[in-house]
């Protein structure tokens, strides 16, 4: 299959699961939706963000794009295959959702196709519980393992460890939450083994993440647990704007700004 | 004069002045105080944290360390100075306010004297309103040009520059607020004199603050003028996390966490 043949076909999936998942989110909201907004990047391409400020997900964001151009002279050195021939092309899906109870975790997940003069997928996913709860955790982790064992067996014991050590504040010595997957870079020679790994970590959080969300969306919460929320919801602001690669590479590649701060809480509280 | 009896006056300088600051602040407040917080550094030195919840000031932190020991290897390549002694001394006072009304402006203050193998001051003081007033912006400019031109002429202009590059948002391309003078690097050869300064620019802010406070602390405001506030200080956060040198340094050289962070506004709205 050509190389434009797998930019349009792993485009349109995550077009597609966009969309299945946005269903899935509106399914827990009476009357509110999520508004679409379409965006143009001046070096080439743009994308599709989708918010929802909702009663049950306080802010959730679900955001495609399919960007390309020609990296800057400083991330020419950092990007693999990116030292001779500074094109680049990158398609991707990125979700963040904060829900207005404490009792429901915050969600990230992400995966991307990067196409330089190399070619590789990269995402991940991690739950960020304020009060974590062992069965959701146990259930969270389990889903990725199962997509990931399906592919290969050091998939998640290497997952689960980069994940452990990517989503972690160590100005804090904290976890940013339980964890989750994280990869980056994979390509095993075939690409369509790599394109159904990243499909299938798309497709668990599909699964996963509504199945937590109905655990504890009737569950009432007091104001004491709702300002600890706020303050958990601190440290999600610290992680993604002091380390987190997706925000720093997008500021420097002048994206988005409202996609790439998509991620940060709409309210959010620091102690005195 | 010893090198030691310089430390010892500007550190005390720097006490001194985080008391009447202090003082000063207090005395909008009709019942809440600040609370002092002494902390340790494990590597050498450490400092007074004081913090204020109150109706006036939603959340002001006056912070002193003085500090000592040596640079990390990543540093001392980043230090004027340490490349070939990691030894550093470091003293200051920095200050953030967060008042409850929209209609105060937000304010930062800074002021230090650093010893490598080199020697100097620096600091600034910066002013960030949600909604400008033109008078107050004057007349903050207006107070620190009067500081610098009574040591030299040059001093103002070099400073306001620097400010206004300084606290900028590139990811943005917005000003932080409306700025006001940031120097570093501060050595005319004349310690005396550069003491001086710097206690000029801590006796400028310490008269002009309190000024614009009262003009505007008795103001009523609207819910969209609180909700504007919010996201004003969204863009606080951004900077200071992304950007802002002291707080870099800080998380990079194990500072007390607490007091590094303590310019984080205490509530904080990113819009959807």
């Amino acid at each position: 299959m050509s190389r434009e043949e797998q930019q349009r076909r792993a485009s349109s999936w995550f077009s597609d699961l966009q969309t299945q998942i946005i269903k899935s989110l509106e399914e827990f909201e009476k009357s509110s939706t999520f508004l679409r907004k379409s965006w143009e990047r001046p070096g080439g391409g743009g994308g599709t963000m989708a918010i929802l400020e909702g009663d049950v997900f306080e802010k959730a964001g679900v955001n495609v794009s399919t960007v390309f151009g020609e990296f800057s002279e400083e991330l020419r050195t950092q990007i693999p295959g990116a030292e001779d021939n500074p094109y680049f092309w990158a398609s991707g899906l990125s979700i963040v959702v904060h829900p207005r109870s404490p009792h429901i975790p915050i969600v990230h997940m992400n995966t991307r196709m990067i196409i330089t003069e190399k070619q590789w997928f990269g995402g991940g996913a991690d739950l960020t519980p304020c009060f974590p709860v062992d069965q959701d955790t146990k259930d969270f982790h389990e889903a990725f393992k199962k997509a990931c064992d399906r592919f290969d067996e050091t998939y998640y014991p290497t997952f689960k460890q980069a994940a452990d050590e990517y989503f972690y504040l160590p100005h804090r010595q904290e976890a940013r939450g339980v964890g989750g997957i994280f990869y980056d870079y994979l390509n095993t020679g075939s690409w369509e083994k790599d394109f159904a790994f990243t499909q299938e970590v798309g497709r668990t959080f599909a699964s996963i993440y509504p199945e937590l969300v109905r655990r504890h969306v009737n569950t009432p919460w007091t104001d004491l647990e709702r300002t600890a929320q706020l303050k958990k919801r601190g440290r999600y602001v610290e992680f993604n704007l002091l380390y987190d690669r997706g925000t720093l590479f997008g500021l420097k590649t002048a994206g988005n700004i409202e996609a790439i701060l998509m991620s940060l809480p709409p309210l959010v509280q620091w102690a005195a």
